[in-house]
């Protein structure tokens, strides 16, 4: 079964914009790993929250994709600076 | 600029079943809508939520389907029996 992801991002207000640069590079990155289907970022500025939408082919594709994320760093790096934790939830899609 | 939605359902657990089969059959009525990009809907059965994911072309887009549900009044009869209000949230895509 098709697995989605959605994340809600909650950035330290002086580091937004750094995080929205950051989260819209890695989109095209993520389009092109095994397995997945969509991928899109969108920006809140006004109440300073970025969110991810990631469809993948299952959630074992999802699950290869998130170790690979965390051996780069790319996870540890963003969260350094975020107000809040983020906000990180998986559904089966039929 | 594109414009994504993001709802979090959370019906009340002795109809999550009719929920997940509302927003299911819903899903491809959004995609026929004038300006739909993408609608997707995906469901978790440990937490009973329910996630909608749409894209548009534009917040105007989105607003005029938002008017034809109402008026059809499909989201009322959804949140008769939710355990908590849906969490609704919009964002820019660049």
């Amino acid at each position: 079964m098709k697995e989605a992801v959605i994340a809600v991002v909650y950035p330290d207000i002086d580091t937004f914009d750094e995080h929205v640069e950051a989260v819209l590079n890695m989109v095209p990155e993520t389009r092109c790993f095994p397995g997945c289907i969509e991928a899109h970022a969108g920006i809140n500025r006004t109440r300073f929250e970025i969110v991810v939408f990631h469809l993948w082919e299952s959630n074992d594709h999802l699950e290869r994709y998130l170790v690979w994320r965390a051996d780069r760093g790319d996870l540890d790096a963003r969260s350094a600076t975020m107000r809040r934790e983020q906000d990180f939830r998986t559904f089966s899609v039929p």
